[in-house]
């Protein structure tokens, strides 16, 4: 089972603009501060946190209790202009586990709600025994020599974002996600896909966009080992010429 | 003209695997923090940075002078476990400019040369009379009412990438740029655009995905004041009741 | 019990001016994230970190494992262009505790030996049961009306810090410590004081220097909670017109 | 002429203790993020900012105009859950330049009124011609040597106080200021002292309480090239063993 969080800034899209519209690189840094610290935060609990929309974070939180979750909600009030709410849910699929912490926290007032505020909506938590992740690191095959060395900055960034957008059209509907998390990298949280479906994915991509592929693909009892067993992973495929699509470890406990 | 930096960490990759994969959420936290920290020292002379891929990030700094990207550089050098190098070129569009910054730099060595470090490598500057942007600050239309209060943080966001792939794709081919800035928002750097190009774009995404979007368009001489300005247009648009696609402001001085 | 952590930056005096002096300014800003991140690391463990000498910085850190050290340093090393090496102590007063950590760190290396790096030198760690915590939050009486509104803010500054001083010089005959933590609030960690000793202390230094001082002083299992029960007391004293040197409240659990 | 800021949180001490106190780590963080931050900001201006008491800060800030100053304080509403306010003075010497800034902010309201938000209290800015600063960086003989590796953490946290202590009461009353900067460092800013007064303080003090003292003496049109020239002037003593008092450089321009 994997078990989510959504992190969402209460009432974030009318404060930007209340008096009059915020300054954009205060606004970029407010949110980039916000996202390093929650993934300080929630990674001293072996948790891990994607930008999402920067407003709207979601985050793979096995091992994180009712009262982390909480800790973190006042250490953002205590430090911000603003307090976040959360929504947590448990199930076998990451788009699942999603969709039920995001409709816990919907039940209790909409975004820009000016009265929902600082709300922990858990629909469930993963207890120890249950918690189980599979992560797939997924990067493009020479990336720099291919692109950053040779394309301008923004055309091999919309490259990578192509690819990503490719590939999210593809894990949603097998229930998967897909975050982008810098570089040529992108990490998909894909409990309950199998090792041919991966491959069959990074195999269409090359095929319709020719964009190549691969992925380390790891499994834990938690985000942070599994996300260390998928980069091993990615290791071991280019320690062997990158000619695999995929590669497995698992976390010996 | 637009002057562009592209700010590249050296020899990023190799450092995230050595001597083995360093933690994800460490990384992140990095990354932010870096993205943040470049906002808030450029911010300081009305540049503005998008995250673009993290370890290759895109700004627009007119009004920012040699002696600016140097300090910044240093500064990064002494507080970060690596040093980044830039490139800076100035255009008539904000692709011609993002692409002599990266030729500049890309001459100095690869991205990932253990040799090339801390270049500051400087196709042209804007000078002050020449330096004129015009930005546009693009949200999709009821976002909260009909994506983040209705469907799953994931879905939402899938939504919100494929406005945004679908944008870019069209915006490069006219010598522009777009980032996301959160939420549901872009930031589209479009000098040489007109407004009936930009509005045609608009519809277009409109008949073919569905996703109803629009944009405030600023204009100013430095990216500080153009995105100012485009935020503006934004909230005429609102309080017209979204019956519009465009509205431009320009800055007066 | 109380358990002390010494955080020291390995061999940093030598980096900073090497090859030549770096930039007082990024200093001031490195030392002070790392405070704050340790703050972040330590505070979701329930420990409290104090700048101390920002290079050299002490903790309470009753809570955190040696699992939990460890993880701290390898973020550390993953952010910052050094590393940090700690010595953990545990007695029955925060002097000897800090002592010990103290000599279990030097034991391994000077602080400005370039071979001594990341050590994590443990003389002993509280268990749960041992935990104890007596800390005294210690402020000057109407400090805001009577200094910050009409004095210099250099002179207020200045007796501010001669009070630290003198609290200093009496608590470390005791085997207490004393921590400026901003504004006009010093924390004192001083587990064995009786309430009798250190109401004499804040008489004394009344007398000698006619600073009017008062103490919150909290007890319980963690230094998080033994700080906060030290606030509640603060805000008892300010609630019957601080005309009380102390009182004290005690965490049940 | 120095100018000198104060930087003073508005109406902070009943802030953190409404409704009830909040949690220590989190007020530790958030001060030490504003101390970084605005020597982030602060820096990119070439001025220099000291944590004073972190609630109320003083920062030297020759170069800094009045809309650099506006600019930060926006930059801090957008970013903080509170707002600051800031006094500027400019004169012949320091005590006299804080003394300026803070009368200046003293006549806008108190530092707990909750009316007075977010000023800008200038009573007089320095220009470029008339900008000039005498820096002096300060540290302790053989630090490392003598008290870091040998004596516990505390105890040399405590005597680099006693230093710190003596040499603000010996500046002071000459005009100038001391800040403590980390490790054994002390900065002071110390327009109007002549040689023979730096150095007689300095022997005072070896001789009062035995604590072995040197200076850097730096002198240029802001406090970045002033502090920087100090740093090469303790090099320089360092580079000649430590038997010299102080030795003064001065920026070329």
């Amino acid at each position: 089972m994997i078990q989510m969080t959504l992190i969402q800034i209460d009432n974030y899209g009318p404060w930007t603009v209340t008096p009059r519209p915020r300054r954009e690189s205060d606004l970029q840094r407010l949110q980039a501060q916000l996202y390093a610290d929650l993934n300080s935060m929630m990674g001293m609990k072996k948790g891990l946190v994607f930008y999402t929309r920067f407003d709207n974070l979601l985050a793979v939180t096995n091992g994180l209790t009712e009262e982390d979750h909480r800790r973190i909600q006042i250490s953002i009030r205590n430090r911000y202009p603003f307090t976040v709410s959360m929504g947590v849910g448990t199930a076998e699929t990451p788009h699942e586990a999603q969709k039920l912490a995001t409709i816990a926290l919907q039940k209790q007032g909409g975004a820009q709600s000016s009265d929902r505020k600082e709300i922990l909506a858990i629909d469930s938590l993963a207890d120890d025994d249950g918690s189980y992740l599979q992560m797939a690191h997924i990067d493009i095959n020479s990336c720099t020599d291919t692109l950053t060395d040779i394309e301008s900055a923004f055309d091999t960034n919309f490259l990578v974002n192509k690819a990503q957008h490719y590939l999210m059209t593809k894990l949603i509907k097998k229930g998967a996600l897909l975050f982008f998390i810098g570089g040529d990298n992108f990490m998909a949280p894909c409990n309950g896909l199998t090792e041919k479906e991966i491959e069959d994915i990074l195999i269409e991509i090359d095929e319709e966009i020719g964009i190549g592929l691969k992925a380390g693909i790891g499994r834990g009892k938690n985000v942070e080992d599994a996300a260390y067993m998928a980069d091993i992973g990615l290791e071991e495929i280019r320690a062997r010429g990158n000619d695999m699509w995929i590669y497995v470890v698992e976390k010996e406990y």
